[in-house]
């Protein structure tokens, strides 16, 4: 477990200006104490508004083969994926603080990242000679070119599977990345916004399933950043998931979560459309199959 | 017009860290620089994305009993009214920064917007001699109180009508906010998220009204903050609107609106709902009356 907690998340995660002094977050304690449960406390405290969590919690398991679980409680909705990582970086990190990161264009949210919260996203640099392969070397050498330049580097930030590459990071590297954020005692955030868009060998791994796999890794270390709009083609819902192992984070992100919520009428679809099993399954088995063709189309055309 | 433009808004605001080199602002200039008009340009570039914003902006004079105008254009949509005044407060002004405020209970989402932004909020402390009015006197001390203990003060942030009280700033108190804040050349945001509600004599003046009749004032000071949470009871459908006179406010706010988009979904269902004048006009009147008569049997309950 962490012990320098105070350093390793952002002055906003660490600071006690939020208060919560409200009977909103005397809603959330009493639940936290005294916890509804079918035999064991019938006369506990209900939560109404996980619902879609649970949907949500269920339906990554499922995109990652059930492989893995995920914690209802652990999840924060926001606005899109955008608005995950905007929370994720006002909790891990401060101003002229930096993420590495295997991002490979610039896309427009990454940049709206970096100018709305002025934390540097510094890229990975990988070598051609080595097809592109993120190596502990190419990870050790952006982590060095920042600390010579005196900026501090608060974590990684992956983008699994690749946007715009369709490429996914394979067990190996995924590995090499768990140990190296613990040797440097810094974050590791997976954007797997394309996670059940993968219709092809390789199969797409979570990081999920590589922590499950590495007891000696600080899970606290890890948060997942997942979305509705690609894989759903849920675009224009914001519809946006933060997954996050570490307490102080999924506390934080909660508190900040009245910037980002869910419209309540498009949390009632999700929770609907995704709590439909027969009808996900037929939906990412079509979707895959039609990738697949369209892919096929293209490359033919081009060849 | 503004000399110190550079100086009056945030350093974000400011840096042109943004980078507009996209499709999405490649369309965002082809329409402004060839706009379509039925006649006079038949050819030109058709905005798709603003229809919300003509049914938003006409809901919003409508409101103000047709006594101002607004100009769609000038309209940026938000996760919330909690998102607009968190992306004008990024736009006006930086961590350690204050706005001095009339708000009179510091609610949850006003710690939230100072904890989030590291943003001050500075009460103005009014007189209960003199029935809690807002004067000068008392914006002059909270003012002189800041800068004795060098913060620096962006803004005035007034709650008209007010939450929780209920109460209404007339037009002499407007008027007077506004000469201050060009005195000091710091922003006005009017936060008028009940402007629907007022029931009963005296009646709400916008800001805008008071604008209008205020030929000498600068109109890129004032920012308006609006939702239809309450007027409309649509709470959770986070429908926030930010109107700003003020061209590059409504252009940064803009830029930042991939953090707090409203669902497309949602969006739908206002747009036609505003634009349903029969049942807006029964709505809004069948509202009024309910809580007139709410708050007399309080009244006389309590009695």
């Amino acid at each position: 477990m962490l012990r320098n907690q105070d350093q390793i998340l952002s002055k906003i995660a660490n600071n006690d200006g939020h208060g919560e002094n409200s009977a909103f977050f005397d809603g959330c304690k009493a639940y936290d104490s005294d916890p509804y449960h079918p035999t064991l406390n019938p006369n506990g405290v209900i939560q109404m508004g996980l619902a879609e969590n649970q949907a949500v919690a269920r339906f990554m398991e499922k995109v990652r083969g059930n492989r893995v679980r995920f914690d209802p409680d652990r999840i924060v909705m926001s606005g899109g994926a955008t608005g995950a990582q905007e929370t994720l970086a006002f909790c891990l990190a401060d101003p002229s603080d930096a993420l590495l990161t295997n991002i490979f264009l610039a896309c427009r949210n990454d940049r709206d990242l970096t100018w709305r919260t002025g934390i540097e996203l510094i890229p990975v640099v990988c070598d051609s000679s080595n097809d592109f392969k993120m190596t502990r070397d190419a990870l050790e050498n952006a982590y060095k070119k920042a600390q010579e330049s005196n900026t501090k580097v608060k974590g990684l930030l992956l983008n699994n599977p690749s946007n715009p590459l369709g490429t996914v990071l394979d067990r190996e590297s995924l590995s090499m990345a768990i140990n190296l954020i613990n040797d440097k005692n810094i974050h590791l955030i997976c954007d797997e916004i394309y996670s059940a868009t993968v219709f092809d060998e390789p199969g797409f791994i979570s990081i999920a399933e590589i922590l499950q796999e590495s007891p000696d890794s600080n899970p606290e270390l890890i948060h997942i950043v997942y979305s509705l709009s690609k894989d759903l083609g849920f675009t224009g819902f914001r519809v946006g998931i933060l997954y996050s192992y570490n307490d102080d984070v999924v506390a934080c992100a909660r508190k900040m979560s009245s910037f980002g919520l869910v419209s309540t009428q498009t949390q009632l679809l999700v929770a609907s459309m995704l709590s439909d099993e027969e009808f996900m399954q037929k939906f990412l088995a079509d979707s895959a199959a039609r990738l697949c063709a369209r892919r096929g189309a293209l490359c033919q055309g081009l060849a």
